[in-house]
């Protein structure tokens, strides 16, 4: 029976994200990005705002707060993302947290909306502090498809944009094209398209986990 | 006469400057580097960020907006930097405002504190819309010093902290060092060091230019 009905439940599960973040877009979709320097986050801000803004014709803020935490290696990017203009640029309860550390988990997980996405990278973050968190193997995935652990927050791109539909997978693809190191794009593309293949994957098998 | 006294103005309008950073700091020091895209505005923003973060020891904010005209190739990137925390994330009007392109400057020079500093790139400004706005040669300098007229937004920023003192030379260097392509440090401090020499140049001669 469950056989039988799993893949509608994903199939409307997957309609009902893609709707969620849609309606979203109406007001504000908020995103906040969060690890450890050297692992990207500020480059997949840019990259994620700038297909927004620049290819799906959105208008975008793209953010990073330094604090005493920078001086402790903690890194972390904001991105909102509007169809209107974006009157307060601050991301204060996320719609979705990215969190690629045990560190950024803790200090974020309780500034997501009731009802906002929780992805973390389950290679670094050992003891996820929320139920609602979906762990995915971001990492390795990244690792798998490009031999390289660096590429993991552009697979993190994909599965953002795969799971929420919150940017189309054209723009992404352009924005990374135009962000990253010059000779890194076709891996990067791989690193991307990775991640749009989790999501399916994740859409398909855990439509429950895909809710929050 | 004026060859007797513009040293010592000069020296003295050098200290002045680099009071009314510190000073500016107690609140805090809005910056907003504008231009086109492909002039590094975002990196540069970045590295001025993280230099007074990371390495002096401040609080920073670093934002882009990106709206309708990030589409028409127009970048922005935006810096507030202060010692304490920074609770509104948003440059209205700026304590220093630079100009890599005609459409920059005609779109932000209205945008600045009435004691702020607009510096122009008169390589690419041709009508400078105030009096107020400080003319240098950025992309030649650059070119110069390095060949390569991509690093000048890290000419930019070394002339920024040269004028204002608003992060040191040091925390400079090493967020060059940190956040430029792989292999091209040494370049990129060759033209962050031709900024800085630029700044003591002006300092000298052009007292009252950098006094706005």
């Amino acid at each position: 029976m469950s056989g039988e009905n799993a893949p509608e439940t994903g199939a409307r599960a997957a309609r009902d994200d893609r709707r969620e973040a849609r309606r979203e877009l109406e007001s504000r979709y908020e995103v906040r990005l969060a690890g450890e320097g050297g692992q990207g986050m500020i480059l997949a801000g840019v990259i994620l705002a700038e297909a927004a803004a620049v290819y799906d014709g959105l208008n975008a803020v793209q953010t990073q707060s330094y604090g005493p935490e920078a001086r402790g290696g903690a890194s972390r990017s904001e991105v909102i993302i509007a169809k209107g203009e974006i009157d307060y640029p601050e991301v204060t309860q996320a719609d979705l947290l990215l969190c690629m550390s045990q560190e950024a988990c803790e200090k974020y997980y309780g500034q997501v909306k009731e009802d906002g996405l929780i992805i973390v990278d389950s290679c670094n973050v050992s003891r996820v502090p929320s139920h609602r968190a979906m762990p995915v193997r971001i990492t390795d995935i990244a690792e798998r498809a490009t031999s390289r652990r660096i590429t993991a927050s552009i697979t993190a791109l994909g599965l953002i944009a795969g799971l929420t539909g919150l940017v189309t997978r054209q723009a992404l693809e352009k924005a990374v094209s135009d962000r990253v190191p010059a000779g890194t794009e076709a891996v990067n593309l791989q690193a991307l398209a990775a991640g749009f293949a989790e999501a399916e994957r994740l859409r398909e098998e855990l439509p429950e986990m895909v809710r929050g």
